[in-house]
């Protein structure tokens, strides 16, 4: 069939609207109406091609939301009209990672994911005749798009889905970092790094949790506004101090954070996150990105004397499992969406999405189809 | 009163045998006759003049066992007599790091400690009138001693002191790191990179917490028959292997481990061993103290798909509430010393102890008064 996407050509090239064909799904997969999807720093950073596992041509966009149109042989908890949630970190409930309960990083087809292919590895995405890659296992800049069932949540058809796409990634990323991986407790007093779109849910998640003091920290102070408003009780640009920001959170909290949040990608930014951590018990969670091949790196010391590092992907969420109860969440008022939806767009506008975030003014854009 | 001991005058000098002055305990210490001390790198690194914070004329030593002789106005919890266990790290269980029931790390006394001095900011001993320094609040390697009473663990009278003393550093370390640091599940896989004292008691932790496997990795295959005896099923030799380290273990554990410890000090086995971490759940501690200024990476992917870095100091054990309990466990046959204690010798030959570490032919050696 055809179908409406935003093709990524070529690396650091906008992208191309194009009319692309998308063959119909085989056993064990799903294909897709996506009605709406978020625009996300994870797409921007492969397409200007700084991510070493980057494929092109291929189709982008893992954060999406949708409808079920049809379903390949064998799949058995989805039919048609069905809502969806793509997921990019699937959950087969099978393999050793499933089983294990102590991860969510199903590895059932992070194979063939990696290589921009469905499981049996072949593309369902063409162009002329053209093979295109997936992305993610998602690829959810095109209004057609085919997901393996084991990669799909199905979520409470009343939800808007221009609203619970942002769920497919960002938000629940920075919920589920505070609330699995941290797990931190009434009372925390806990450090954000970046007040994007990650930030702020961590935030959101902070104040699920009962944190008591949530410091907000970026270098563009037009970021406090919504940062105070979800609840952060303390500022800090780094651009006002001279001494290490670390310093400076430590002084602030009275011997550092019980928890920090890394949500920019930056591995100075990671270190900085650790060592304002309490000695004795502070732990930070890496959530953001690096750059091929950069490291971190902190004196051993460090963690001799308590200090724990950890990261994130997904936040730890399960999320055939998991997301469907925290769109209930947000349908209940528990989470807010619709404060980090700052623009919307035609599918035909999305490169103005990546401006928008290269130039910081929004939280998230996201593309209705 | 007068004490024999070996005085540490200057970095990279063997230790000098003198008598010296020990004034007698004030308000809140202890003065303890030691009966025997265990050497440990720790002593060698402070010797050596590598350690930014080591301060001469010093009396080393924190691997102690003696026996109470008088205690200073207010000591209420120990009597002459008593049999003691000296604690680097205290336990006064009123500041807040005690308070939090997070960690082990009682600050109490860090700032006089860490600059050689009782808590009132003095020293007790003296040679020819000339103040010697105190070191972490211990200084074992004298005849007698004064320790603060928050720094002192009672234990059982029953117990060989010339045995036990080993539980006042590098057994208790390892064995803690296993069983209150990492919380090692029964059937876990663990690796232990480097077999001396803390690696072998790092092998008894995984036994007495149950692990399936243990692999032990050292450059010297002599160890590998006492880490054999003490329960490791696995043994590696890294320069039997081209590959780096972690990938071989990797290899050899179906993904990596579940746990693992670095019991060296050196920063790129720091980083095999987080790296050799199973992904999605694997954690490594970190025991061994690394050089001055030396710093730890790693790619924030490690973290990110699941790894966890921690680091332990003295094995996470409150000293005053837990150590009494290892020492029964001792005298209960569930922790071995005897085997630890490779070599003992007179105050006289403490030298000795330091060339038989540095070459390797011990595991411990311990100097009885």
């Amino acid at each position: 069939m055809k179908s409406r996407a935003a093709v990524a050509r070529a690396a650091g090239q906008p992208l191309v609207i194009e009319e692309i064909d998308v063959a119909g799904p085989r056993a064990g997969e799903v294909l897709v109406r996506i009605v709406a999807t978020g625009v996300c720093h994870t797409d921007a950073f492969t397409l200007s091609g700084a991510d070493p596992e980057g494929l092109f041509p291929a189709i982008l966009g893992h954060e999406g939301g949708g409808v079920v149109e049809e379903v390949g042989p064998g799949v058995t908890s989805l039919k048609p009209g069905d809502h969806v949630i793509p997921l990019y970190t699937p959950e087969c409930r099978e393999c050793s990672f499933c089983k294990s309960g102590k991860t969510n990083l199903c590895q059932k087809i992070r194979a063939t994911q990696g290589q921009g292919l469905m499981p049996d590895g072949t593309s369902r995405f063409s162009s002329g005749g053209e093979p295109l890659f997936h992305y993610m296992g998602t690829s959810t800049f095109s209004e057609y798009t085919v997901v393996p069932e084991i990669a799909l949540a199905k979520i409470n058809p009343a939800a808007p889905l221009d609203k619970v796409c942002l769920l497919g990634c960002g938000i629940t990323t920075g919920i589920g970092a505070v609330l699995n991986t941290a797990k931190v407790e009434p009372g925390s007093t806990v450090a954000v790094f970046g007040l994007g779109g990650i930030g702020l849910a961590v935030i959101q998640g902070a104040v699920m949790a009962g944190a008591e003091r949530i410091v907000a920290i970026d270098m563009n102070p037009d970021k406090f506004d919504m940062a105070k408003a979800l609840g952060a009780t303390d500022f800090v640009n780094p651009k006002d101090y001279d001494a290490p920001i670390q310093d400076v959170i430590v002084d602030l909290t009275d011997g550092g954070v019980d928890y920090s949040f890394e949500c920019i990608g930056n591995v100075e930014v990671m270190r900085a996150a650790l060592e304002c951590c309490h000695k004795g018990w502070g732990e930070s969670i890496i959530i953001g990105v690096a750059g091929a091949g950069q490291e971190i790196s902190t004196r051993p010391f460090q963690l001799v004397t308590g200090r724990v590092w950890r990261g994130t992907a997904f936040g730890g969420v399960r999320g055939r499992t998991e997301l469907p109860g925290y769109v209930d969440k947000y349908m209940a008022g528990g989470i807010n969406l619709d404060d980090m939806v700052t623009h919307t767009m035609g599918l035909e506008d999305i490169n103005k999405a990546f401006d928008l975030m290269h130039d910081g003014e929004s939280i998230r854009s996201v593309v209705i189809f």
